[in-house]
């Protein structure tokens, strides 16, 4: 199965959901990867890469090391290996692979190419397409990054089988988002059908990848409706904070933030109790959490305003409008977003 | 003087050669400058500038801290004023300001304007126009970096009046290049004018700047013509570096650099021994250094490698074809290119 993405400024790209074929390079190559996934899949990968020079450089894991320190380590291992303009990077791993090594590609040499391979359900349903790129700092999560376009993103649905059940159920949280914000059909489907099938979870892959192209071709800079698809961020930004990102994966925070987000849109009539219920029995059906004690509602609501889309003086809610639909907003009272933190 | 460069992807913006006008901005400024250019005309820039959130931040004079730790310096005073999306840099300096600044708009937030206010001839001439942002590290010159165009650069002859003769004259080096590679009439010019007197060198920043926009507007991210700007910079980032970028000013390095591609021109037939006398006669008169005692030729030969235009096994040099028109090759035997070096 394959997606297209089509760009303004001529860039366009296919995004592959199939078992990975055979990829033939005649230009340097690194393979940008962490322990884990090489100990797991890198002998498969190597084996379906035809390159005269493949290099690999293994980052520590984990969203702790996605900083400028392990950005300068890859820079260094392609300078080097002497690498050029017309080198590729292949990110292979989940979403601070991908992040890291695209933002890698983004300024060395002020650019060069490279190409996803996600092997996270999270990363391969969202984080692998977009062009999104970047690092963490003391100030926040992906406060320097780039906006750089991968040439390709291969899903292969395989390299599924080694993730643990919490980060298959936390890339689950990222799919029910791009549901709930865009596709009601989509959603009703997801209530029907059991995602830890096999052939469910490909077809899972294939809406969300369609939905995130369709997004991002329309505002790949995120100055209008590309924003949408932090539903769920804005609160789970702070609640991975609050536990100093080690309690709850990154997909895992979504959810609750999703729940919380439901909870102001109920609050401000956009969305009924039933249809929050949907919601949450959902994410529940994959054990994604769906509950979190706020310890001070009032410091709670203070971090809103640490985070990067809210530098200014107001915040902006990604809401939902019923189920398959959204608003984007920052005219929501902060009364009301109290009193509903109030509720957690 | 209004000179306009169009470049693909919708992006256009004004080069102002005149004095500084009224300034006025309704987000958060910053910028971003050196003791040196804040000492001569900070006053003079702030008294332009209409802003209520303006703030300024002042990093080390010199080519020796273009480096990452500047960047997090800049980035650093960004966070901690809470710039948002949609805050402005201004770069006020030289080249090694411009490069900086925009690297950090290129990465702040995935990306935020900036505006070029260049104080020195090179940068007023060439580096404020273009987009190439970047910084050094160990393995050589702008190695990390970023495409980022600005969004209007305003140059104001008047702050050439602060400026060290010898800096001067390493501005007109980067005015000759652009002579010597892409336009005969405006090299006869300056060979007739006193590029000194005031009228005159606004007529050549003139003509410089609509080169380099020309150039800059048909090879946005340098996949051809483009580099043609780099004209007299392969040998002569050899030259800084051989001499640990203190005894020459990067200008006057370019101005050896191009001596010696002329000799290259000359010795496989692309330039008369007249047309070399004359471009050599013109940087003479500016007092830019014209000789350069290479005192290992295969060393220096073996240095072109470590430029990032030649982390390929070949080396692309750009030659004049007489004045006026130049060819970028990558078939200069190395026979030819060592025996030229001889004779320096």
């Amino acid at each position: 199965m394959i997606v297209n993405i089509k760009l303004p400024n001529n860039i366009s790209y296919d995004i592959t959901i199939d078992e990975l074929k055979e990829l033939t390079f005649d230009r340097k190559v690194v393979v940008v990867t962490n322990p884990t996934v090489s100990g797991y899949h890198l002998e498969y990968l190597k084996n379906k890469i035809k390159c005269g020079n493949l290099s690999i450089v293994t980052i520590p894991d984990g969203e702790e090391y996605k900083n400028m320190e392990t950005i300068d380590m890859i820079l260094n291992h392609c300078f080097e290996n002497r690498l050029n303009r017309k080198s590729l990077l292949i990110a292979f791993g989940g979403g601070v692979i991908g992040d890291m090594t695209g933002f890698c590609a983004a300024i060395y040499q002020r650019g060069i190419d490279f190409i996803q391979v996600p092997t996270t359900l999270l990363s391969q349903v969202d984080a692998s397409v977009g062009g999104k790129t970047g690092v963490n700092n003391k100030f926040g999560k992906n406060l320097i990054g780039a906006f750089h376009q991968p040439r390709a993103v291969y899903i292969d649905p395989y390299f599924l089988t080694t993730l643990p059940p919490r980060e298959f159920s936390a890339g689950i949280a990222e799919i029910v988002k791009m549901a709930v914000t865009f596709n009601k059909e989509f959603f009703e489907w997801i209530e029907q059908n059991d995602l830890t099938d096999v052939e469910n979870i490909k077809v899972a892959i294939k809406k969300s990848v369609e939905t995130k192209a369709w997004v991002v071709s329309q505002d790949e800079k995120e100055n209008g409706i590309r924003a949408a698809l932090n539903y769920g961020h804005t609160f789970g930004h702070v609640v991975e904070n609050e536990t100093n990102y080690s309690k709850y994966l990154h997909g895992e925070a979504v959810g609750i933030g999703m729940i919380m987000a439901n909870e102001v849109a109920k609050k401000i009539g956009l969305m009924s109790e039933e249809d929050t219920l949907r919601v949450k029995n959902v994410l529940e059906k994959y054990d994604i959490p769906t509950t979190y004690k706020i310890s001070d509602v009032e410091d709670f609501y203070e971090h809103f305003f640490l985070d990067k889309k809210s530098l200014d003086d107001k915040i902006k809610f990604i809401l939902p409008v019923g189920i398959g639909d959204c608003k984007i907003t920052d005219e929501v009272s902060k009364t009301d977003v109290i009193e509903v933190l109030k509720g957690f």
